[in-house]
């Protein structure tokens, strides 16, 4: 679940970066559904896009239904122009919900983990079923949200590296990946 | 270092997909060399494109000398024209040189590894200094050129799931920035 400060919330931009960098949700949305060559079916996106005039507005990407789809960045460029502009494609959806109610409604069902330098070791620890997992786009968590968030979770960190938000995606879905092998063998 | 099979080695191109999945090049660039509101100085990225019409050709960017860089497409589209194209940009240099003849010169002082499936597990074992990693684009390594790799260094892994290139490459640097995290404890 990413937390966009400034995603702009209707579909009238040029181009994904100067509409309050959407660039970084595009970003986001590769790194948690796709693998080479395929989709991965069991993940679903969630962004909260807290830019203009519609705020907030709740983006869902759900990786079941998803088809037709590429990680190239004019495919997202389209698929999020139809989505905000409240056209169907399948398996992305939207609606106006805040960050507060989407966590809070996803908490009664899921674990939450909120991306956070200070936290535990996302690598030594295990993880509960179905995680969530909670991360800012370029400016971070604002306090508020990150204070809201935690108060149905716990803070996991990945090092002291400043990440782009894309990696932690994908360094949360790799050690997923590894601690599911470890459970197989 | 990543092998392109199909990369274009001129810089008459309109897009960087189109250019034989120069995309997947740039997602590499970016997922060796940026963190959030920086740059991995201590990296240096190089691609063997073997594309028309000029193969093989070296592209090499090294992190201590760029600048003036983000991470979006559109930057990159016309750094790697410029490059293509003969140009200088800081950082960025190209060279008509093998795969094999370039892997073949970094072996002298680097540890060379080759990703692929069936290799030591990446995530438990231990790097050696100056760690060079080699891997292939969406339709992976030629079997000839990872014979050639696997004669200066060995197969690490990811684990079984078929990660996109650029994911490969944020891993791998995650795994790097906790290893040298837990020397310096």
């Amino acid at each position: 679940m990413l937390y966009s400060r400034m995603g702009k919330t209707e579909p009238h931009w040029s181009n994904l970066h100067d509409a309050g960098r959407l660039d970084i949700a595009y970003e986001c949305i590769v790194a948690s559904l796709f693998l080479s060559h395929g989709l991965r079916r069991d993940v679903t996106f969630h962004a909260v896009l807290n830019g203009a005039p519609n705020p907030p507005m709740h983006l869902q990407i759900n990786g079941k239904q998803l088809f037709d789809v590429r990680t190239d960045i004019d495919t997202w460029n389209t698929i999020l122009k139809k989505a905000l502009g409240g056209k169907a494609h399948p398996g992305v959806t939207t609606e106006k919900t805040s960050f507060e109610a989407l966590l809070k409604a996803k908490a009664e069902t899921n674990s939450v983990y909120v991306l956070e330098e200070g936290g535990k070791n996302a690598q030594t620890m295990d993880f509960d079923k179905e995680p969530l997992f909670v991360l800012g786009d370029h400016v971070g968590l604002p306090k508020n949200a990150e204070r809201f968030a935690l108060r149905f979770g716990e803070k996991i960190s990945l090092g002291k590296t400043p990440y782009l938000a894309a990696s932690c995606i994908t360094v949360i879905n790799y050690l997923l990946d590894q601690k599911e092998k470890n459970l197989e063998q």
